[in-house]
C-alpha cells in the first residue's frame, strides 16, 4: 500500500451537496455518485486507499440515490465540513470542482450546517436591513441602472439625478461600467453619488446609488472605498468575473460596511444546460447569500433571456429560505422588463423583490424623471 | 432623446471576439449577432441610442457572420479596446458577460491586437522559461500530484520525496490541498519543498514543488509567498475558484517570479455543452495564457473525463498559437492517465507538454520511487 493508513481527528459535521446525474440505470448512478464522491476528495481510485479515515471520513459520502425518471437521478453526498478549510473557495470546489467536467452531472442544492455556515458572515443587511435603509418597510423595491457605457460621468451623473428625483430606491451602474476613459471610475462615481445625495436632500427620499466595483482582484476593495468616501450607499460586484470570495472580503470589510449587490456576468454558462452545471437555485440564490451580498440579480422570465418561471423560483428560495442564522436577501430580476411588467412581477415576486426596470425605465417616455415617477406610483399602488 | 449624443476619442483599436450562433436562419443568426453587440456593451436597445459615437465605436460590430450547416453560425464581433479599461475582469465580461445567459452562443476564439495585449504581462516563463528551470531543453515534461487529501504534512512529504527521487519534473499537488486541518498550508508547503529540495540535492535533478495557492481573495498572494520562503519553485492556482484575475496579481508579483501552472476546478461547466459556454481552446488555451500561467492543467482525452481530440487540439492551439510577444505556454494533460498511455501522447501532443501522470502513477507499482523512475525512463526514450 503506497499510502499509509491515517487516523484523523474530524468533527463528524458534513454538509450536503444535492446533484442530479445522468445515468443508464440504477447501478450506472450509483457508479456515477460514487466517482463524484472520490472526485471531489481524494481524486484516487478507491482501490489504492487504506481501509482508514480517508476512506471513512474524508471521501463523500451518498447519503441517498432516487430515481427520476428519463434516466435522471438524484444523488445526495455528504462531505466532512474540513474538506473546505473553512474557505469559500475550497468549498465551491468540493461541491463540484472537477465533477465540472463530467456530461449530465448538476448541482441542485447546498445543505450547510450551521457549524460550517457560522464561519462565513453571511449578509450584512438582507432585505430587512435593506428595507431600513431606505425606509421602506413594505412595498416592491425599485430598482434601476445607468447606462449606457460610453456616457461621460456628468452625462451619467445627469441622469441619475432625474432618476433619483422620481423616486427609484436603487440606482446601480450597468456591470460594464469599471474604468474606461470615457467615463473614470472615480470622477463618475463622485459625480453620481453627488447627483443623488443632491436629489436625495431634495425629495426626502434615500435613494440609493450602487456603482460597479468589479476590477482588477487588487483593486476591488479600493474602488469600494473609493465609492464610499465618494457618498455611495452600496456596491455591486460580478462573482463571475471577480470569484465568489471577492464578495466575501467585501462583506467582512467593517470599514466599508455597505450593501451588496451580486451580479450574474459570466455565470450564465452555469445555467445554460439543464443536465450540467449549478442549478439557478444555487448559483443566483444560495451563493450570493452565502458569500455576503444583499441582493441577487438576475434575468427575470419573459424578457430577453430564456430564464423560467421556475428558474425565477428557483432563486427565490435560494435567496429566502432557511440558511442558517442568514437573512433573507432581495431577488432582483430585471433584463428587459418595463413598467408594463411590474404587475405581473408582483403577482408572481410579491412584495419582497427588487424590480430591476433599466432600458424600459428609459424608454417609457421622453422625460426620465416623470419615468421614475410613474414607476415609483406604480409600485406604491401594490397593496401588500 | 434621453442619451444625449456622445463624441469619444478612441483609439480606434478593437479587439475581436470570434462567437458560434445557433440560428434558424441568416436573417435569424444577423439579429441575434447584433443582440450580442449591444449586449456586451451598452445593455440598451439601439433604438435609445444617438447616432453617435457609442453606437457607431463603444457598439460591438459584426466583422463577419458565415453559415456552418446544421443551423450553426460563425460570427466574428469587434469590439473598441477601451470598453475593456484594459482590465481582464472587464475584457472577460465584454466576450462574454450578459450573453452567457443566452442559449446557443459559444465563444469560440480570441483576437487580440498586440495594443491591448501588451497592456497584460503574459506568461513570465512559458515553455522555454520552464525548461531552462528544469534543464530539460527537448523531451516532455514529466508531472505528478500530491495524493491523496487527508494524509498529513509528513506523508505527504515522504511521498514527494520519493518522486523526487524517482526524477519526476514538477510534483503539483492535488487542487483540493489547500488549508486543512490534517495537513496546513505552511507547514504543508515546508515538508514538502524541503523534501524535494533534499532529494535535488541527492539525484541532481531540478524537480519543481507546486503547491496549490487557491485560497481566499486575500491570502492568495501571502501563500504564494510562504511558499516560495519554504522553497517551492511554482505555484498552482485554480481560476475557476479564485477568478482569473487573481492568476495575473501572481503573473505580475515581481518578488514571486516563479512558474503558475493554472487548474480546471470549476471550469468544465463552460466546455460541457458543444452549443454555450466557451470552447476548450480559450477557456483552457488562451485564457490562462493571457492570464500569465506558464502551464495550463487540463483532462486529457481517454482518460476518466470526456473531453475529445480536437478538444485537447484547440487547447495546445491556444496555448501556442502566436499570441503578441507572449510565449507558448505547456499544455499540462491529465485526468486519468498512465505509463501506458505516454506512447499515445507523445504521439499526439509532441515534445512539448507536460504528462500529468497522478493516480496511475501510484497505481503502477508497490514502490513509488520505482514508478517515478520507470515514467523518468519512458519519457526519455521519446527521441525529439
Amino acid at each position: 500500500m503506497i499510502f499509509p493508513p491515517t487516523t484523523l481527528a474530524l468533527s463528524g459535521e458534513r454538509f450536503l451537496v444535492h446533484y442530479q446525474i445522468r445515468a443508464a440505470d440504477e447501478a450506472d448512478a450509483l457508479a456515477r455518485a460514487r466517482g463524484v464522491c472520490l472526485e471531489q476528495t481524494v481524486e484516487t481510485p478507491d482501490a489504492l486507499l487504506a481501509d482508514d479515515d480517508i476512506r471513512g471520513q474524508v471521501v463523500g459520502r451518498i447519503e441517498s440515490l432516487r430515481a427520476q425518471g428519463d434516466g435522471r437521478f438524484d444523488a445526495v453526498i455528504s462531505y466532512a465540513i474540513e474538506t473546505t478549510a473553512l474557505e469559500l473557495t475550497q468549498l465551491l470546489n468540493v461541491m463540484f470542482g472537477n465533477t465540472a467536467m463530467q456530461q449530465g452531472i448538476r448541482v441542485l442544492h447546498l445543505d450547510l450546517p450551521e457549524s460550517l455556515l457560522a464561519h462565513f458572515p453571511g449578509p450584512r443587511f438582507g432585505q430587512p436591513g435593506l428595507r431600513a435603509l431606505l425606509d421602506v418597510p413594505h412595498r416592491p423595491l425599485l430598482g434601476t441602472a445607468l447606462k449606457p457605457v460610453g456616457l461621460s460621468a456628468g452625462d451619467l451623473a445627469d441622469l441619475a439625478h432625474a432618476i433619483a428625483l422620481g423616486g427609484v430606491d436603487i440606482i446601480k451602474e450597468d456591470h460594464g461600467f469599471t474604468n474606461q476613459p470615457f467615463a473614470p471610475f472615480a470622477e463618475r462615481v463622485q459625480r453620481c453619488a453627488n447627483a443623488v445625495n443632491r436629489a436625495n436632500a431634495q425629495t426626502g427620499y434615500r435613494c440609493i446609488y450602487a456603482p460597479n466595483v468589479t476590477a482588477p482582484a487588487d483593486e476591488i476593495l479600493q474602488r469600494a472605498h473609493l465609492a464610499k468616501a465618494a457618498g455611495a450607499r452600496a456596491v455591486m460586484i460580478a462573482p463571475g468575473l471577480t470569484g465568489w470570495d471577492a464578495v466575501r472580503l467585501l462583506r467582512e470589510d467593517e470599514s466599508l460596511a455597505l450593501p451588496i449587490l451580486s451580479h450574474p456576468a459570466l455565470l450564465g454558462t452555469y445555467v445554460a444546460s439543464p443536465e450540467q452545471g449549478i442549478a439557478h437555485h444555487v448559483i443566483f440564490g444560495q451563493l450570493p447569500r452565502l458569500a455576503g451580498a444583499d441582493a441577487t440579480i438576475f434575468v427575470n422570465y419573459g424578457g430577453r433571456f430564456p430564464f423560467t418561471q421556475a428558474d425565477c423560483q428557483g432563486i427565490v428560495a435560494g435567496a429566502s429560505l432557511p440558511m442558517g442564522a442568514y437573512p433573507a436577501i432581495f431577488p432582483m430580476p430585471g433584463g428587459g422588463m418595463t413598467l408594463e411588467r411590474l404587475p405581473d412581477m408582483h403577482a408572481f415576486y410579491g412584495d419582497n423583490v427588487i424590480f430591476l426596470v433599466a432600458g424600459g425605465l428609459y424608454a417609457n417616455g421622453p422625460d426620465l424623471q416623470e419615468n421614475a415617477r410613474q414607476f415609483r406610483e406604480l409600485a406604491g399602488s401594490f397593496r401588500p
